[in-house]
Parts: structure tokens; C-alpha cells; sequence
């Protein structure tokens, strides 16, 4: 028996608060699941939702998938119609998805109270819409809806609900945790008891929400108790805490129990994939996220650097390259010289045979970190002291004579304060003056400095601030408080981040700034004029 | 058997990529902990971590715990040494602390290529270590290190690191997933076989790392299979992908296994607690978290909108409020009310009976936190809202003409750079313009404002700035980005906090300033001249 990975992102996922894709947005991450390798797309829902309608429409002739299916969401008919006049039903047919996925109550205080039909005309609506839809040709998935908590309310109405589905000629019945309350255990008994009714043969799936952190162990426990079909959305994207996130689920799967699941480009794309569909969706990713989150592989502790140096596979549960990760090592006041080594390779640097480098950069991050700095999220101004103590000093594109900002308000509580800044430089043999404004000193010391380098290096007008954070350290040795910030620049293609660190929180950006200039003319190949 | 809930956010939490807690930090979140109930606060590292030998001496003077014990985490002695002559040992000693956790090695591969020594030396240091801080009145926990990769390597070491724990007078034995990789099913029979092996008193605990998706339903199982210890940490921090959220295993247990596990205030605290806890980590708030993510109860609207205002429980795994937190619905406004009621009993004022009031209060917190405020964090801002819409308008104590400020430097990195502010406000029917000067901008205003106000109200003067946070929120409502201040004064007896929200760091810190002005004058009796 084959096994299903049913992605649910384009419709499930995108129930999640604050997302919204367009047909465009969807186009674009329908090949990226396709390139991964899952079986199943989900779309949306045909002639409920207008722009899903449209997106079936222009992926028939928009889209060439090699290793998935299109699959439309729907509902069973409505109460008292004939399955093949509901306008519903019929917009799932002429979608032209080959494959029907057709939400069904299964908890039957959910079919009395919410559908306010009968228990037994629940029953009838699925047997007809599957039976309908499969008489057109079609594949038919049934997700029996609150099932678990229907299950667990009458037991014998939930499994009726899915052999109603079987013998209408449904190929999966998915059974959701739709509420996301389910512990593993309870999954493993129902889960277990529905298999023994419905015999070896049918095919049994699983759909999970977040609810109680268990989504992916749910997801599981069901494998394990006989489910061959997993629904979930990448980025673990949906509604209240989210759906299972799929990589995690097929990764489990794949890397530890040595199944093969997904037929494309699989798991060593997964981190790429993943990172491409939040660029999409537009939600920041999740840097904790299992297996492709940008701190999955990221060790700090400095007590095991030096073992990991020796041995990676004694302190990582897989190899990060299985799913297209890498292994990172933070930079921070617990490491010492294996640490800043491993870093320094990661960068491109090799200091294994300079120790007494290593020594020098050792104490200076050790001094900085003391003084507030953090090189932990600032790979960026590390490299440029990586360069300074392997140069003797850093390239030196410009130089400051003074830079000042101005922010005023007039009148109540509501009038707008207006900021500007002057900044005062020499670079390329010219003396430049420039006036930047923002809605802040910060955007807009931004503003002043980048027109004044741009005139001598129009690399720069390609580089923009996407991040800004700031940070209060108290009693840094007992002193005033210091400010430290942190800014992460793009030049549209690759991001960089900075620190800076000062009593003054203008200071501490104005340093930042400077550094992801210097930086950025650094990787952009260009020489100091 | 009692059931232990041990909190490591302050030193495993700690680990997370861009956390660094000052002393201050920690010192603010153990009363949180402590508040919501937890059994026991691991600290940090003395002797090893110079601030976290700080965090023990000042927390013996500085904290009173009701409900918690703190725990101070080391190594077992070095190899070669005697434990009673160990430096690090002797710092936990002297650190004060109640109990001491002892990492341990308990992989067998990483007692050889780690520390480099050998299988036997390693469980003589666990027993010599453990036996000399029982003997010097500890309580002492075991952390074996890397456990389950270890077991399942070589089963019969790793038992025999614990039992010699046990043997040694250890009270607990915490199995720990260090790499993060196991799935439920491998915890479930590896635990079933230690507790096996070390008979039914013995107590068995639980730390789990996030790496395959599962650290929540790994502990799950740990606890069904015999644990009765389990450790996490607020909000899931921790190295790579996290630890187990300490908060959602609880929720868990004490909500679907019916058992009782915390001390304080408990599970209806939990929100709040975790979103005061992100604010002094500043680190953004997680939507999607089980249980007291902001999104958590949030329904989109559409489906199922209508059904479930008439029948909630149908739609919702648990009821928010057993967790302090609020259904809502993504397009209506039906929830918060409650909250407010209760915070205003927290602030002294009754608005039981007040409907209307409560409905208007209950929007205007809606609106302000939909533009990026926050009253979690900032009581007294909260106050004056209430004061506002229950009086009809603030105590008017001065009248803003114009604020402004000017920050330069002159030359090279490295020269000090100044800020100085001009404020010209009437207060008591005066006019008054004052300058003051600081290190930052902020500080500067704080410095004119409270000038000019001293004038007028010489109870001023005994207040004082003692704390400032920065946050940058993105896109909300898809404008630009907004700054959010949150600052902490102090009359020298108590302290108060309040927040400020704009385009401008300076005009966000300017509300939070006058705010906290005009808070503090209201409880001091003065009234406006």
C-alpha cells in the first residue's frame, strides 16, 4: 500500500491569523510542494471561496506538476439537496481536480447542532456526495471532521461516519483532530479500534491541529496504528496554533522509522522549500522550527564546542544536510577558541593553523560581549572583526567627521514629531554633507548615510534595512546602561546583521549602520575609493 | 509521590540563539515563576557563569519564594579531582541554593570522547559528586546528560550512571533527550525499562529537547511511563529548537490528565506569566503557542462562526480561560471583558456593576492593542486608561507646548557622542523651558521633563527611571514598522510601568515618560496645580 503526503497548506494553512494568499501566491507555492514531493496539493475550495475557484482555473493550464495531485476541498451536500444538484458539490466536479477531498461530520452533536440535520441524514449526505463524485471519476478523500471528539462522545456514530465513506467508494478517510485536543495515547487507542472495523485494506489518514503541542506526535501514533496517509501544511501554517508541519512529520518518518515518502527533490530541498513558501505567505520564519528553522543546528553552549569539533554526530540527532540545514555555532560569552574556529570555517576563514589569531580574536570577543556586544545574530560585524584581526584593520571606505540628529515635536498628545539627521563624511577624496529625514533618528541618520556614500559607491542604493531591534543591558560592571542594537540589512538577494553597542542608543545604531555599510561594499566586491 | 514541575528557562532557556538575561532579567522572572507555581527555579551556572554567581548571591538577599525552590546547575567533579576539592563543585555549594542539579554523562561514548576519561571514572565522579553535596545537605538531581542516544547505544552504562546516582543519595534522576531526536514511542519503552531497573520509589524525571517536533508529547510519555519529574521552560526556549514549553506539558496534565501539579497561582496565570516573561527575554511572543499564544483561541470567521457563538466547547479543545487566555474571533470583538474586570479588581477599582464603562474600556484596550500597545507589561498605563473612562478625562497636571532633541558627535569612533533635550511645558500657570542633557535622547528628555515638572511638583524628584525596553513590531495593519517603549520608574519605595507606541522611538518614549509622570503624581496625592 502506497502512503500519502497530503499537503493542506494552500487551504487549511492559509486559515492561519494575519495570512491571506492570493491565486498568484498560490501558483507560486504549488510547484515548490510539487519540487518537495508530496502526493497531494490541496488547493482550496472550488464555488465556496471565489479565488480558489479561479485558482483551479488557472492551474489547468498554469501549472505541470510531476509528483503531486491537485486535490479541491469541499463539503457534502447540503441537507434535502441530491448530492448531483448542489451547486457546492458540482463546483468540485468541474474544478477538474482529479482528486475531491469532502469534509464530513462525523461527532454527531456536531451534525445535530451545527448542521441541524438528523444523525441519519448526515449519513446519507456523505454516502451520496462520495458516491456521486466517485460515479464522475473522481478520487475521493472524506476527512471525518471532529472525529476524534466525536469518537471519544459516541464511538459508534464516528465509525458509522466512516464506513459510510468506505462503502460509497471513498479511497482515504481522514480522521481530524479538528479542535487539535488529542493526546498521543488516545490516538493510539482510537486510531487502533477504527482500523480493526474498517479491516486492512481501507486506507486510513490523519489530519492534526497544534491544540495541545502534540500535532506531529499525533500525526504519528496514528502512523503507528495503522494510518498510510498524513495530512499536514509546511511551516506547521493554520488556524489557532497551526496544523502538523508536514517536514517534520515526513522527516520523522523518513529519517528515523526509514520510510520513503516524497517523491521529488524530498528532505535535502526541505529547508530552501520551507524558507521560499514564508517569503511568500510573508510570515516571518520560525527560528526554532524542527529540522529547517534557522536555529534547529545552532549551538552556543562554548562546554561542548570543543567536542563537537571532534565528533558533530555526538551533539546533533541528524545530520543537518539530510534536510538541507546547516550546523551553526553561535558566537557568544561562553565560547572559547573552538567555537570562534568552527565559525571562522563556517565563514570561509580558516584559522586552524593560527593560533596565535585565534587568541587575539578569542579575548576581543570575549571583551566585546563583556562591554554588551552579541555576536550570536550578528555574523556580519563578526566577520569584520574575523578581517580586522587578520588584516590588521578593516577596508576603509569612508570617513566621519560628525553626524547629528534633530527631533522635535510641536504642540499635544497626536501632532507628529519630525526627525532629520546631518551627516558629515569623506570618502572617495570628496568631503559630502548630507540631510536625511524618517519617521525616526534612526531611519533617518539611515537616510543621511546612505545618500552620502551612495554619491562615491552606488552599490549601496541596492541595500536596505529590513530589521531593527534594540536592547536595554543593565549594570553592564556596574556602570550607566548601555544600548545595544541590532540591524539586518538586504541588498535584495542575501540579508547581513550588525551590532552596535553604546550609552547612547544613536551612538550604538549609528555604529551598527557604518558596519553594514562596510560590510555590504566588502561582498559586493567593490574597493575602498 | 509528589510531582515535581522544575523551570530551567533562566539557565537552559538561556541557551537560545539571541537570549542573554542580565542579572536583573533573571532576578525579574523567578517571582513570575514563582508566581505561577512551579516547584523548582534552575538559576544558572555559579562559578562557572560569573553573572549567574551573582544571580545566587543576590536572589539570597534580593528574593522571597513562596511556592518554588531554586536550584543551582554544575557538573559533576572534574576528572582526577576530589569532589570536595573541585572549585566548580564548591561553587554550587556556596552558591546557597537548596538543591544542586548535576549534569552528568551517562552516554558512554560521551564520557570517552567527550571528557575524555574512562567509562568507570565517569560514574566515580557521578557518585563522589553526588555523595559529597548530599553530605553537605543538598538536595541533589541528576541530569543524565545525552541519556537516551546513550541507551539506546549501550543500555546497560547508562543504567548503571543512574543507579549509581541513586546509590550516591541523588533524589532525582532527570533523563535527558539532549539532541532532541527521540520520538514518543522509543521514550515510552526506554523509560518503562529504567523504571524497571530502579524499582517504584525512585524519582524518574524528564528533559526534553524540541528537535523532532515532539518535546511536549515526549514528556507525555515519560510521565505515563513512570516520570514524575518533568523539566521545561517558559515560552519553549532553549537551544535549537527548544526545550519542552514547560506551560503546554503542564496544560496537559493538569487539564486532560486531571492531575494537580502547580503551587500558585496556577494555569489561569499562564498567559499573562509567559507574555511578562517574553517581554524581559524581549523576545517576540510566539502567535501560534499552545495555550497562551495570542492566536491560540483565535477563529477565523466564516464556516463556523455562528455555531460557535451559540456552542463553543464544540470548537474549542479547552475552555481559555482555565489557561488566562481568550477566544476571539478574527472579525468580531467578543472576548477581553472578563480580563478587564479583573485586572481593574487587581487595580482597586470595582467595575462590576458598570457595563457600560467595562464595554467602552474593553474597546479602547482592543484598538490600542491592535496599534501595538501592550498593558501586560504596563499596569500604570492601564490605570490611567481606566481612570480616563471612568472620570471622564486624566488629572491634567501640565500642558505640553513643544519637546526637542538633539543628538551629535563629532569625529571618530570612539568620541562620545551628546544628547541634550529642550522641553517647554506650563504647569501651575507657568511657563517653563528646561534643557536637560544625558548619555541618550531618551535619557535627556527624562532629564528636561522631570526639570521642568520639579518646579511645580517637588514630589517628582524622588522619581527615577529604572528601566527602559525597546520593541520594534512590523507591519502592523501593513503600514510601516512602530516602536513600542515600555519604562519602569521608581519613587524609591515602589515602581510602576507604563508604554509608549509610535513611529518615533523618541515621541513613543515621550508617552511613556508623561505617562509615568502624571501615574506617579495621581499616587502621591498631588493634585494638579
Amino acid at each position: 500500500m502506497s502512503f500519502h503526503v497530503y499537503d493542506t497548506t494552500l487551504r487549511d494553512g492559509a486559515q492561519q491569523e494575519g495570512m491571506n494568499l492570493s491565486v498568484t501566491d498560490k501558483l507560486a507555492i504549488a510547484p515548490l510542494l510539487d519540487e518537495l514531493g508530496v502526493g497531494f496539493i490541496e488547493g482550496g475550495w472550488p464555488g465556496a471561496v471565489p479565488k480558489d475557484t479561479d485558482f483551479f482555473a488557472r492551474a489547468a493550464t498554469e501549472l505541470t506538476l510531476k509528483n503531486s495531485v491537485l486535490a479541491a476541498f469541499g463539503a457534502t451536500r447540503k441537507v434535502g439537496l441530491r448530492a448531483s444538484e448542489d451547486p457546492q458539490v458540482l463546483a468540485l466536479l468541474h474544478s477538474g481536480a482529479p482528486v475531491v477531498t469532502l469534509v464530513a461530520k462525523s461527532d454527531v452533536r456536531h451534525a445535530e447542532r451545527a448542521l441541524r440535520t438528523t444523525a441519519e441524514e448526515n449519513l446519507a449526505m456523505i454516502t451520496d456526495t462520495v458516491a456521486f463524485l466517485v460515479g464522475e471519476g473522481r478520487r475521493v478523500v472524506l476527512d471525518a471532521e471532529h472525529f476524534f471528539d466525536g469518537y471519544r462522545f459516541d464511538a459508534a456514530y464516528s465509525r458509522s461516519a466512516v464506513l459510510a465513506a468506505f462503502e460509497a467508494g471513498a479511497e482515504v478517510v481522514a480522521l481530524c483532530d479538528t479542535n487539535g485536543g488529542m493526546l498521543p495515547h488516545w490516538v493510539t487507542d482510537i486510531v487502533g479500534d477504527v482500523r480493526a472495523v474498517v479491516g486492512p485494506d481501507a486506507i486510513l489518514g490523519m489530519h492534526a491541529h497544534n491544540d495541545s503541542g502534540c500535532a506531529v506526535a499525533n500525526t504519528l501514533a496514528a502512523v503507528d496504528a495503522g494510518c498510510s496517509h498524513v495530512q499536514g501544511t509546511i511551516n506547521g501554517y493554520g488556524e489557532r496554533t497551526g496544523n502538523a508541519d508536514l517536514i517534520t512529520v515526513v522527516a520523522n518518518l523518513e529519517l528515523k522509522n526509514g520510510r520513503t515518502l516524497l517523491t521529488g527533490a524530498g528532505l535535502t530541498e526541505a529547508s530552501r522549500i520551507a524558507h521560499a513558501i514564508s517569503e511568500i505567505t510573508n510570515i516571518s520564519p520560525y527560528a526554532r522550527q524542527p529540522y529547517v528553522g534557522a536555529s534547529a543546528f545552532a549551538h552556543k553552549a562554548g562546554l561542548h564546542a570543543s567536542a563537537i569539533k571532534v565528533d558533530p554526530d555526538l551533539y546533533q540527532h541528524i545530520d543537518p544536510r539530510l534536510v538541507g540545514n546547516d550546523m551553526r555555532m553561535l558566537i557568544s560569552d561562553m565560547a572559547g577558541r573552538a567555537t570562534i574556529e568552527l565559525k571562522g570555517r563556517e565563514l570561509g576563514f580558516d584559522l586552524s593553523g593560527q593560533g596565535e589569531v585565534l587568541t587575539r580574536i578569542t579575548a576581543r570577543v570575549k571583551e566585546a560581549e563583556a562591554n554588551g556586544y552579541t555576536y550570536d545574530a550578528a555574523d556580519a560585524s563578526f566577520e569584520l572583526l574575523l578581517i580586522e584581526e587578520m588584516m590588521g584593520e578593516r577596508p576603509q571606505y569612508f570617513d566621519v567627521e560628525s553626524w547629528r540628529t534633530i527631533v522635535e515635536r510641536h504642540g499635544h498628545r497626536g501632532t507628529v514629531a519630525l526627525a532629520e539627521a546631518t551627516v558629515k563624511l569623506e570618502a572617495g577624496g570628496e568631503r559630502v554633507v548630507t540631510t536625511g529625514e524618517g519617521n525616526g533618528p534612526v531611519n533617518a541618520l539611515d537616510q543621511a548615510l546612505r545618500l552620502a556614500l551612495t554619491r562615491i559607491y552606488p552599490e549601496i542604493e541596492s541595500f536596505g534595512l529590513i530589521d531593527f531591534k534594540v536592547r536595554i543591558l543593565d549594570q553592564m560592571h556596574g556602570t550607566d546602561a548601555v544600548t545595544r542594537v541590532l540591524i539586518e540589512t538586504t541588498d535584495g538577494q542575501t540579508s547581513w546583521s550588525t551590532v552596535g553597542v553604546g550609552p547612547n542608543i544613536l551612538e550604538a545604531s549609528w555604529e551598527a549602520l557604518t558596519d553594514s555599510a562596510i560590510y555590504g561594499l566588502i561582498h559586493a566586491g567593490v574597493n575602498p575609493r
